[in-house]
């Protein structure tokens, strides 16, 4: 009798456990909790999941039989794997299945590794006026002439003493109310939600009540713990979406909850579960808090330690597909046209609705959406930078996985999102990956000898100033790789239409002698933990050509329909942006022409904009009037779009950047 | 080595599993979930647990050792256990605790058995307005032009036709929100809480809306569903309060919770299951419903089934102690001065908080508690009489096992609780039981010659008209016990003190030769299921003439805070109400005099109330006004209470029931 599951193990990590034969490896790993690379969500088209199917003897357990028990070798696997991998016992992690006992190793390339996210938030000048507030009463003690319940006991002192009337209670605190009024001795520290609900009542002074905005991208995740009595950023917490291990993009997640029954609720359930163990960091650390002595009077330091309890409040703003994937939302018509949402408006939700481990009568602020896949972030962005009250027309780029943009002013504002698609994330490019410790992040290249100098995310020194042993890079990150795409343009390595130039005198070009594509060495095998070059292939430049294409030609579209031919400002926004070299994204044309002093990063700027909606509850109607008042352009539907899409395609686009690459663009490029 | 738990077997149910050593065998009887009697809380003063340790062999047990196995005999078990029944094995549930392995004979009169609950519900005219309105709306389709979405368009349908506005949607419902618009091709019903918040959509026409009306009370639980639409109450399912296996009354089930720091978690989710099952219960049935045809045509009858997520509304009433327990607010401040609950006002709960498995958006309306142990059934039950209303003065008297009563008219209204004590229900009574099968309900007595005849719940004939062995009786049940007492009364065998007289001429007259306690056999023990004679004894009379005097001198107590020396009508209301002879409680002064004509019982009006708190949204305003209207009065604080008590312990109350007694009560007990 042959037993109906298959114990596999996992190495390095050595994750082990019994799994229902025939499903796929990359399967395997997810329920054993191993986390394998596949960004194309399953679909054989990336070849990132490549594994090796190992021999072994672990406890009992005995593993010789190795191809018998993956499943015989599919057609397709030979474009990912070569016949010295083959014959190494190398398949593809999302083709190869488990017909029996399996010892895998997972290369590093193919381990889904922590991201560096780098989030910081910026100083804001923010009004601080909380959705929930805090208020310290003194309430009479109940007797034969006064016997009122303790609730009506309470809504009396905070009617007498503050003017707040018709309150309701959430019953977690109606449970702890009489209590908490006898362990205070009848004082007590309420905290009320929008002068509405009694969210929590702490005997005493009580210990402060903290808020986390979180903003949720479609790869990675940041949450601001805040005071929400000071305002003041306690701490600045991030990790992967849990969800990157069902699809690198929006399309892909929203590909797995077609295709899986329960996908939807998988994707929700990784995701708060990820958010909770974010918060469980947060209440492990301690944190030092300034509390200012008097009005004048000097500042003291207090270490406090937050407890769950104290959470009393969440923003989240995410692109209309993490909202809906969040909220268990079909997100299927996002897609689609007329690509409506299931809902526009802003939601209260109770924590414990959502799973999310803080006091359970808090509410979560979701931020409302504006069309397509244009959500809660990009309410955020407006939130942040305020288009919306200003004269001058901004252009506001948020470079994430998913590319959202905003043009205009007090008078119009304009929102669309282009499929920059994930190759600015690492994806789809041949040595990508996302920018986490290896990765590439910085590249510059010498005109004249072509010799590369580059950094990597981890290690300090740039490697002409390090052993190249040391450098150990595994990969190009999307900062990287539009520096490279910059730097070889510059360095008139690849022309204007995006191909290598004929004359190639570096021993770092090369064509592949079976495939017949051009590449240029960026780092050397020697400089590598994975005992190759890494290269840009010409295909990698094609991607990120259509990737900056498809955001010059949106910036383009909108800009036509507001009736503008020049903006006064370009913000880039997203972890992203804050990374790249915007002179350099000028450079291949990423976006119009603007004079380069009015081209800024402004970092997480949806981030931002949660942590406002956090800490003022007027901007929270705000976000409303702005999701309502924002008018969705679909470019992929606009007149001339695949037309300007193509011509979109060369660099760099003179036309408009040309005035500002003196100095940047040696002469004998432009003059080519 | 001695494993750390035991198995253990009860018979005749056949349940069995491994329990930790050193609990009792009552806790190992919970466990297992095997109902053994303990209505005292395992305070070892009610004796109605004895069980009896059997030896036997089950599969690969043998069971032989006994004693050793239950530990040691103690002090106090003799109190209930003879010594002949102790040879047999007998011990005290609460008492014996498991040392190993045992096999355990539960009794029938130990046995929980199923309560028969009979509370219809009244014919009530009742204006339908339920906090739950469906709307029948037609969405455009959405498009390019219009692509607004699909949360918004329906509140833009509903806003168009019905004139609703600024409505919120629950989360579970926005979530398959785009699956039923598409389902219905934009056509669906909606469901609309008070207004405010969409809480059921359905394509099409949908399928209706029920709603429950539930009564909690001590001991019984009864549930209405009724037809939101057409206010008709389609079943009437009932059960235990399965919180009675902690102990009979509220004080009881308090120590409990005070005794165990999970208690009021287990006894609020042991009550909450048992609504899920009665829940269950009417799911699974097939109900036939009247539906009109067209304004004058004849009713069709439709057959149905209810789904849960079409039970979208429940109103919720219960003492004061109930309340705080299912809601698992702390409930011991309400029997200590100044006897204050956590809450007075109702409350709007979500399903979903409390894991009632109905439609998870629906609200649960919690009646108000007005104060001490009266709480929303009182409401509900003022709700139904309306004495403020009125100008007539009623006096209310709601029997259950906790008493509670209401007195005044439209100027002023009072309530007070009266602490009947478990006798009314069968508990501290020597025969005594539940009003279940088996149970003594009515008896009556020949004045001359002293034979009794007897009625049996579950039996038909009366003794008189039947065998002897097939009355197959088991105890008393608060209604028999009533009458028995009253028909010793008015036969002469007790004394207005209430001691039996010392003319005694029937055989049924005895005293027991040890304990000296005088008694009189109501069943021979040819007549029972339990093989010996079934005697009121006359500590039973005793503890009846201290729930009497206890109701009554509550009653006077109030009227005389009310001023006033008469009442213009008396209601009894409750279960035990529906079953009690007026006419004989009157006799043995129960209540102040009062023309008998206008002394009727009410039934479950609690119930009643509650079922108009459901159909009918202002009468949920009524109710809070009603709670905050009504004046509590704390009888055992009030200047001689203790003194009016003693008083009113003799029987009958001649200077109240003297006039109306004509033709009940023998000459020659009158002329005494």
């Amino acid at each position: 009798m042959k037993s109906k599951t298959a114990m596999v193990i996992f190495q390095p990590s050595g994750r082990r456990g019994r799994v229902p034969l025939g499903i796929s490896i990359v399967e395997a790993s997810r329920r054993l909790g191993v986390d394998i690379e596949a960004p194309c969500g399953e679909k054989q088209v990336c070849g990132k999941c490549k594994i090796r199917i190992e021999q072994g003897s672990f406890q009992k357990l005995n593993i010789e039989s190795t191809y018998s028990h993956a499943g015989p070798w599919q057609s397709g696997e030979e474009k990912y794997i070569s016949p010295e991998e083959k014959e190494k016992g190398y398949r593809m992690g999302c083709v190869a299945t488990v017909e029996g006992d399996l010892l895998i190793f997972v290369p590093e390339a193919a381990r889904a590794g922590k991201q560096v996210v780098s989030k910081a938030p910026r100083p804001l000048d923010i009004t601080i006026n909380p959705a929930v507030k805090q208020y310290a009463v003194e309430l009479v003690p109940p007797s034969l002439e006064d016997p009122a319940g303790d609730f009506e006991r309470l809504c009396a002192a905070l009617e007498k003493q503050y003017g707040l009337k018709s309150l309701r209670i959430d019953l977690s605190v109606l449970r702890t109310l009489h209590d908490t009024l006898h362990t205070g001795e009848w004082k007590v520290t309420v905290m009320v939600w929008m002068d509405q609900e009694i969210v929590h009542v702490q005997p005493g002074p009580g210990s402060g009540m903290f808020g986390l905005a979180i903003d949720i991208g479609t790869t990675t995740v940041a949450a601001y713990l805040c005071d929400l009595i000071s305002g003041q950023v306690v701490d600045t917490l991030s990790m992967m979406n849990p969800q990157v291990k069902y699809g690198e993009d929006v399309v892909s997640r929203i590909s797995f909850h077609m295709e899986n029954p329960d996908g939807l609720k998988r994707m929700s359930t990784d995701l708060v579960d990820g958010l909770n163990s974010l918060i469980d960091q947060a209440l492990s650390r301690e944190y030092t808090l300034s509390t200012p002595n008097g009005i004048d009077g000097p500042q003291t330091d207090q270490v406090i330690r937050i407890q769950a309890e104290d959470i009393l409040d969440v923003s989240i703003a995410g692109n209309t597909a993490m909202h809906h994937i969040l909220l268990q939302l079909n997100p299927e018509p996002l897609g689609v046209i007329p690509f409506t949402p299931s809902v526009h408006h802003s939601l209260d939700i109770k924590a414990h609705e959502l799973g999310l481990k803080i006091n359970p009568a808090a509410h979560i602020f979701v931020l409302p959406n504006e069309a397509g896949f244009v959500g809660g972030d990009n309410v955020g962005v407006i939130l942040a930078e305020e288009p919306h009250h200003q004269d001058q027309i901004q252009l506001i780029i948020d470079i994430g996985t998913n590319g959202e943009l905003v043009v205009g002013n007090k008078d119009r504002l304009i929102c669309s999102s282009c499929a920059t698609g994930p190759a600015l994330e690492g994806a789809q490019i041949e040595f990508g990956m996302r920018a986490a410790p290896g990765a590439i992040e910085r590249v510059t290249i010498d005109p004249e000898t072509h010799e590369v100098d580059f950094k990597v995310i981890g290690k300090d020194p740039w490697r002409s100033y390090a052993n190249p042993e040391d450098m150990k890079t595994k990969g190009i990150c999307g900062s990287g790789i539009l520096d490279a795409m910059a730097q070889l343009f510059l360095a008139g390595i690849i022309d204007k239409s995006g191909a290598f130039s004929k004359h190639q005198f570096s021993n770092r070009f090369g064509i592949h002698p079976e495939t017949d594509i051009k590449f240029f060495v960026l780092a050397w095998a020697k400089e590598t933990s994975i005992e190759k070059d890494i290269v840009i292939t010409q295909q990698d430049v094609r991607q990120i050509q259509l990737a900056k294409a498809s955001i010059y030609t949106g910036c383009k579209l909108m800009m036509r329909k507001l009736g503008v031919d020049r903006v006064d400002s370009v913000k880039v926004a997203g972890a992203f942006g804050s990374h790249v070299d915007c002179k350099l994204a000028l450079v291949i044309g990423m976006f119009p022409d603007c004079a380069i002093d009015n081209i800024v990063s402004v970092g997480n700027a949806a981030g931002d904009g949660c942590r406002i909606a956090l800490l003022n509850r007027d901007k929270r109607v705000e976000a409303d009037w702005i999701a309502n008042n924002v008018q969705y352009m679909e470019l992929t539907l606009e007149e001339n779009f695949q037309w300007q899409l193509m011509e979109a395609i060369h660099l760099p686009h003179m036309t408009d950047a040309f005035d500002h690459l003196a100095g940047v663009v040696p002469e004998h490029i432009l003059n080519k």
